[in-house]
């Protein structure tokens, strides 16, 4: 079965689309990516999007209208990714569509004085996009699970399961991004026993620091080059290992308010302190990031379960002693990269709500409450027909 | 196949809920309502939804957290109906949920400078539904019929289509509201010979006539008491009747534009001048009501078709007066009252979504071109499934 992913994160910079081929159902589900493509928003959509996100007034008009247009923008996408790969619409048998978030709550607040209540909101609608193409799409994944209780993320872990499950092997699917994630599956998991958390910090604090450093005009630390040229500054490393975030037990989620732009600037400053150079700033950071993530398996993975492999995902696999770092750390576990899976890190998210969307097409439950929170599995995802020939 | 159908209008004053127990496919479905429920909504509920749809501003959270809240608020009606009529929810198989209309544009309007957009907004979320209930949920019927170039609107007609089709007799429902429409059904007809249209007034005018004659006291002429007191006034009924509305050739609808509050006082200061009488002006009002509909049969329907019943609804049919000039005016055509096919007033909205959101789980096309300008019929409706257990 052919399927079409598509997702535009909170960037809102584009839509990527996936063309995956999948088949069987779990546990002997296959699935191969085909094709990717990214299509950006015109600027006015983009900032439109940004604005509404961003919690600006609006009136109900300008998001039915929204909703309506990103429609448009996802069927075009998915119109244009088709064209790209030559493969005929008619060969499409699903599209998954994520749509845009503009709202998330994952935990109750007040609503209307005596109630509380959790919600998210992701636009682009799924009718326009089935009639445009003709292909029956199932959209709108994340409310199904938080009206199960669950925070309705993360939900990329149920297709780590779905991909990276062994029989024999127990496997960690880690993405280092801006905050590093990992997935547990461990050998012959059923969907239970799997469970999954961020680490802490994946790129966030040393590219908050080299761009600080670099007064703007480097973003990261290309190839641990600055890194390279220091020392670490011990009882700094020792300090930043005592974060409270680290011993917390997961399920748990760190952003921007744990290790964003103030936890660099107050590291900053306590360096400036004690006149320590920046690259040995920059290698402290580094070697945090890899333990924070070591610390997280030692912690809280292998004394739940044995790890055979590491699946290495995301930017951060990019920096050479962060790898070492971890290589060091987690003797005996083979890291591999994603990449040796036939998955490539950009397509990964919109591939992801393909095979989602194939799970919910074929009745299967599709979101992993050990992951999200919520008290049950639960079908994720609306479906709409496409068209009727 | 039991079937809970759900509507709130755009008065926003609750919640109507219909138990319908179906059958078979077109074009020989059997539905028959069994039951009628009506949960009203919280004050402070019921007040958000109107300032929202009025166009007050607002923001991507309250929306995002009113459509959760709107999802509660409509499980909770499914569930309390379920308990009065004393039915398990396990035995309901299906639930079609219209929402709330938040905001809706049929025909297309100027958006972000350069695009033009038609579309519709309906909330109250089908996963807090289908969560809550653990039955399966369709919703959001209107954008499949916008996205195939549709109006979004009129949907029961095709209900209408369902219930009433006959192989050998021709047969009009007639729903007198606020506004009067009528739903055309020929004997043995396929769905493209129905058609649908508003042929003008309902109740809208002599309801404004009498609220002011009665300085407030009465909203209705009850019985046509006080029309029965009075003499037609020829020269207005005359002019009344040379509405360009009436004229027009159907596809069209009519609202509170035409025949609402700046109508009723320009007849009645017109009415002042002349110093006609109040009954007078009520009596040529409630006989002009009846005669636009007659009209529409003249100019419309007959010349297209023969109409040998006529299937009245809707709180017009309790005005004598109307009902024997429709009699008077459409000799040979048998006006019977919809309850005489089962369908109760109060639940037909919410008994046609649900067998809407009957022929959507079969995957069969549930929308009217002719009614709503579509360009071709389409699956409406979102399916979200139920609690897998």
């Amino acid at each position: 079965m052919r399927v079409i992913g598509m997702m535009s994160g909170t960037s809102a910079d584009g839509i990527d689309v996936a063309l995956a081929n999948i088949s069987g159902a779990p546990p002997r589900l296959a699935a191969k990516l085909e094709g990717h493509y990214h299509n950006r928003f015109p600027k006015l959509v983009r900032e439109t999007i940004l604005r509404l996100a961003n919690g600006a007034e609006t009136t109900t008009a300008e998001i039915s209208q929204l909703n309506f247009l990103l429609g448009e923008e996802f069927a075009g996408a998915a119109i244009a990714a088709c064209a790209k790969w030559r493969i005929p619409l008619r060969k499409i048998a699903l599209i998954g569509s994520h749509g845009q978030t503009v709202f998330h709550q994952g935990t109750p607040a007040k609503f209307l004085s005596t109630r509380r209540v959790a919600s998210t909101l992701q636009i682009g609608e799924p009718s326009i996009i089935a009639e445009r193409t003709g292909i029956t799409t199932i959209a709108d994944f994340r409310p199904g699970d938080m009206a199960a209780g669950g925070h309705g993320a993360p939900l990329v872990p149920f297709v780590d399961y779905l991909l990276y499950r062994s029989p024999k092997v127990g496997r960690v699917a880690l993405n280092i991004g801006g905050i590093a994630n990992v997935t547990i599956i461990p050998a012959d998991a059923r969907p239970r026993d799997v469970f999954a958390f961020d680490t802490g910090p994946g790129n966030m604090i040393v590219d908050a620091l080299v761009e600080r450093i670099s007064g703007g005009r480097r973003a990261y630390d290309e190839g641990a080059r600055i890194a390279a040229k220091g020392q670490v500054i011990r009882p700094l490393l020792e300090k930043m290992l005592r974060d409270p975030y680290l011993r917390r037990r997961p399920p748990k989620s760190a952003g921007r308010e744990q290790f964003g732009g103030a936890y660099a600037a107050d590291l900053f400053s306590r360096a400036r302190k004690k006149r320590a150079r920046s690259e040995d700033l920059v290698r402290t950071a580094t070697i945090f990031t890899a333990l924070s993530i070591v610390d997280a398996f030692r912690r809280f993975i292998l004394p739940r379960t044995t790890v055979r492999q590491l699946i290495a995902a995301g930017g951060g696999t990019k920096n050479p002693l962060i790898m070492a770092q971890l290589q060091a750390g987690l003797q005996g576990i083979e890291i591999v990269p994603s990449s040796a899976f036939g998955i490539g890190e950009e397509a990964k998210e919109a591939f992801a709500f393909a095979i989602l969307a194939y799970e919910a097409y074929h009745g299967r439950t599709n979101n992993l409450p050990s992951a999200t929170g919520a008290k049950h599995s639960a079908v994720l995802g609306k479906l709409v027909h496409g068209r009727v020939r």
